[in-house]
């Protein structure tokens, strides 16, 4: 008797994921999560119904929303992650040897905890002594942080619910305030196929904050479209002019510098959103 | 009461595309061929349970077969397809002012009537005059044209069943005599998130007939995996050096000048099978 997780990814589409086991199936105070033991694509974590990662897709996504960042600036010593409770983030940023810092603000604490016991490829970071842990509200915890990050990745749910307010403006003024004089932040932006509109206010809101805001692209396979958007926004570096990979080296299982070029050239229909 | 057509892309993932009519569904001399009008994606092609194209996503693909060669190749007069029956790939190859023969080599007359009716949008370039729609076997329509075409596309089916031929070095070697001095040739080549080792191996088929082979890739949203590989093997060009963006503008969903370079960015995993 076979057994099948189902994301409606889009009204009319869905993406089924065949599992073994159920792990976890809990409702914390923010969300209802689930854990899955699936057949092809390892552990799946699943968010109100959403994928949020599985083990086997999970490095597309958490090595595009830190490297493009962090080998934008020259020297990314503290980072600020909010969201990102699965550990993957973290992990690819404590990756960059001149990271000294590490901070993550996640409201959930029963995803970490979650993720401490099913997913330790992903949450082996927790435990890096540059790494500290805030289980609370991002907008709160920026409030106390002024000037002090050189790069903010927000690694947070889709723009509904809980996580609506971390895509408006007053965030992203937030964010603004919370980095030093050169900072760069990135935050997940939905997909171009299904979610060009949403991408579009996105735009917009980050770009009345932040002087620069460029758009890049990778695949995320289990996501809906299984290609997957992030939004930079700097206060003074180019991702491409100022990206230096002769600093050092990491290991990657899709990024790399080719990559890191290639993944800003923008879609013809994504065009018209930037202008 | 909601009725889906499912595709097991995957041992263990699925893909569900809901639909409102069946419009047809037949067994041809060569394979099962099913047409769907969905709910979000139009209508829908599928051979042999797989899913071929979409109106809504269909120009990934046929954008990402067609212009990379198109624009690399100096003068592409003479151009032919292998496959592509639903008639994309020739539209796209139709946008190019300087082609002057398209020849279409299809094995399954009834794709090509299928999509006259029910992919007008696809099919609109089978009465171009400069189109010549051969319905027959690719292998034996090759060894009448030597040295004939600029560039050759092989739009087929995976390789399974009466398409496995196609990717094997004997093909490859019709298809290098059927191009002249300077011609290209791609071919459609899997996705490296499940089939790394199938490309390897049409990889190394291909670098052993011609001397350059380029791997490049695109979203295709309803492919296993989201994602999408071609294969260029090169008599001359190179796709990054001698493509030549400046001699005329076409009009297109997803590919341009900057796409096109990016495409061409290797994954950190893929490299590996291209040493």
């Amino acid at each position: 008797m076979e057994k099948w997780f189902f994301e409606l990814q889009e009204p009319g589409v869905k993406l089924g994921i065949e599992y073994e086991d159920k792990l976890l199936e809990v409702q914390t105070k923010y969300q209802k999560l689930e854990i899955y033991k699936t057949k092809r694509l390892g552990n799946l974590m699943v968010l109100d119904g959403c994928v949020m990662t599985t083990d086997e897709d999970e490095f597309f996504y958490h090595e595009m929303i830190s490297h493009p960042s962090l080998y934008t600036h020259p020297n990314p010593e503290k980072v600020l992650i909010i969201g990102g409770g699965d550990g993957g983030t973290l992990r690819e940023v404590l990756k960059h040897p001149v990271v000294k810092e590490a901070h993550l603000c996640e409201i959930d604490g029963e995803v970490i905890e979650a993720a401490k016991k099913y997913f330790p490829n992903l949450s082996i970071s927790f435990k890096d002594p540059r790494t500290s842990i805030f289980v609370e509200d991002g907008f709160a915890f920026l409030d106390r942080q002024k000037e002090y990050y050189d790069v903010i990745l927000v690694d947070s749910t889709d723009p509904v619910g809980e996580a609506a307010k971390l895509y408006e403006e007053s965030f992203f003024k937030k964010i603004y305030n919370s980095l030093k004089s050169d900072g760069i932040f990135t935050i997940q932006a939905e997909n171009y196929f299904y979610e060009l509109s949403v991408m579009k206010s996105l735009y917009n809101n980050v770009k009345s904050i932040f002087n620069k805001a460029y758009f890049y692209f990778s695949p995320v396979i289990t996501y809906p479209s299984g290609n997957w958007s992030f939004l930079m926004g700097t206060k003074k570096y180019h991702p491409i002019k100022d990206s230096d990979f002769n600093k050092y080296q990491i290991k990657t299982k899709y990024y790399n510098r080719n990559i890191h070029y290639a993944s800003f050239a923008l879609p013809e229909i994504v065009k018209g959103i930037v202008k």
